[in-house]
């Protein structure tokens, strides 16, 4: 992958075009702390989004699809709080009035407008509240931080960033910490380019820098109701060269996505698992994200304790094919198994790092794939068994 | 499901003509806990056995499907302490020494002995302690519980029963804690009957008791590369009711493997998940163990949160045929939701007890199954960064 320039301090809307802004609506418990935003396009755009494949579908989601399947996008109304899952006919009304209300507005058709909600599941949203706060929002031209802001839940920090690759720009900014599981985006990303690009490419392009970067991240195997991940291209860069494009729209999706992992509730460490010589790179991926997504080698690199047979009985059972003498394995670059057999290793020269690599080689072909995960914690425990309380 | 009668204080021994003992061999790091123990028929047997599905498989798992294939097996050579997973051709050596040093003792052909293991995965078995140790194994007509005792690991307790439909008695104990998921029995079980029975019967109605006991348990979505459950039957009560017969291993599988559910590390409380209403079988099965395996519920549940929206969340991603619209759902029998539309309910009556029912209605189909799994507490975190070391 070619590097791309990452731009200072950037955001959504460093990009010319993009305006943002954020307000406190009060649907955060937390007094002050910003938690409803819209970010906007002064040009027509073009857009493209993928969304949960859980068949429990948020109200914001399913009027999203519809709404990117109708028209161009120009605008996303997003919240915290409350996740607008599992509520009904009145959440399905709430969410187009939430759409509504952006596009008059902005004086945009209303399906020009997409709606994301995160938050507790099965409490409807505050409408008065919500009806206040979109008509309090103020859009400039440098919001995209407060609405990074406004858009985390029980994230520790933001996650935004903004890269220039010959003079294309691209940007993101997303949330996750919990329910994130790799089955589509598992979060929510917004991402804006100045690319000129048409709605097939740029679908095709997030697909794939998705299927490398948001899919093969998890928190805790919990596939969210509210997934969303949208980009909104808005053209004045001109047309990009095709390549330069999808890599830098694969290094904001997998820079994101690393942040997202790390940043996992509770979590202490990131994982970074690498897979290769794996059979199919469908068997890379599965072998990948199974051990990523492992509780008790997440709770093992929590304690500091190289157990690597919980590696290994990760991959066995993912359903991939593989011969345990042929596999190789290291941690942080220290060899643990050669050909399926143990090695001695001093364990004070692994797992000392804020970051964590396992390396698993297969030693069947020549398909590869790398998976994020984070460590499991005594404090991702209390974060949810006192999340809506 | 006919009540079968269940024996006071029952055991594996508890039936005619099986015997066992156990000693403490050193291979458990806590002094003089019982870690290696035989189980030995008299009379010869039919036997069954069914092991885990992972790739990566313990040493004494393949010698063990291996020797069931060739002869009936009448004892069983038992470890807790060290897997002797993921150890080469070492390990295989081991596990086949293990057999025939029991053989001998008893006068057993080699392929009459399988041999289980469980513990930390990767380390050798210390020979030296093992020869001694199934040297000096005294075996007893009351020999079942210190079998059960020297089987487990961070269990908390022993998993054993014996009952009696009709004649016919049946006897299990079994070890579980972590490494708990469905795919195969994802734990230790060995079972005694005395009723006489072939092996084409027996492996049949072991199969069918599986499915709907240990392989319905979650703990932490590892399946472990060590799992095994083993039937033998002795023959001595003569030929049972076949229905009695399944009946009654259905009920000693489901008693056993809801013990390993309430028993899992660091457990609180126990949760079954009943689902019906499915549009078929399969169906219910993914949504009942997807809920059962939700990290996110899980840890909602120790800290007593009815926090509904992750069990339709965890339902919506089992890839289960589900329409919202008509899905009902109660905790602790109270309806927390009808036709997929939240009800207001009081929160101080739900997840007070011990034991925690969750019962999502689909009301597609006729199909229905049950799952058990237990809380995600801070215990299970400390137990697994602490276990190795």
């Amino acid at each position: 992958m070619i590097e791309a320039i990452v731009i200072k301090q950037g955001t959504i809307t460093t990009l010319k075009g993009f305006y943002a802004g954020a307000i406190s609506a009060g649907l955060k418990t937390v007094a002050g702390a910003l938690d409803i935003g819209i970010l906007y396009s002064k040009q027509t755009c073009t857009s493209a989004g993928m969304f949960t494949i859980n068949k429990i579908k948020a109200a914001p989601v399913i009027l999203s699809i519809k709404n990117l399947s109708l028209s161009s996008v120009r605008a996303i109304v997003v919240n915290s709080g409350c996740a607008n899952a599992c509520t009904g006919e009145q959440g399905e009304k709430d969410a187009l009035e939430m759409a509504s209300l952006t596009a008059i507005k902005l004086g945009l058709k209303k399906e020009e407008v997409i709606v994301a909600s995160t938050g507790v599941i099965g409490h409807h949203l505050p409408m008065e509240k919500v009806r206040k706060g979109i008509g309090e929002i103020k859009l400039t031209r440098d919001g995209g931080h407060k609405l990074a802001k406004a858009i985390i839940t029980t994230d520790t920090h933001t996650k935004e960033i903004a890269v220039d690759i010959n003079g294309i720009k691209i940007a993101g900014i997303a949330k996750g910490a919990g329910m994130i599981h790799p089955d589509m985006a598992t979060m929510l990303c917004f991402l804006t380019t100045d690319a000129l690009v048409s709605t097939e490419f740029l679908n095709q392009a997030l697909k794939k820098a998705v299927e490398v970067s948001f899919n093969m991240i998890t928190v805790d195997g919990d596939t969210s109701t509210n997934d969303s991940i949208v980009i909104l291209a808005n053209g004045v860069a001109g047309i990009p060269d095709p390549e330069d494009f999808e890599n830098a729209l694969q290094y904001v999706c997998t820079y994101l996505a690393k942040s997202i992992a790390g940043d996992g509730e509770g979590a202490t460490r990131l994982i970074e698992v690498n897979v290769d010589g794996a059979s199919s790179i469908d068997d890379a991926r599965k072998v990948a994200r199974t051990i990523a997504a492992s509780s008790l080698l997440k709770a093992a690199i929590y304690g500091g304790d190289p157990n690597w047979g919980r590696v290994l009985a990760a991959a066995g059972r993912s359903r991939a094919n593989l011969v345990e003498s042929k596999l190789d394995l290291y941690i942080d670059n220290i060899c643990l198994l050669k050909n399926g057999t143990p090695r001695e290793f001093n364990p004070d020269r692994v797992l000392k790092g804020k970051e964590v690599l396992v390396r698993l080689c297969m030693n069947l072909g020549n398909s590869k794939a790398t998976a994020w995960g984070c460590d499991l914690t005594e404090d991702y425990v209390r974060i949810n068994s006192e999340y809506r309380t």
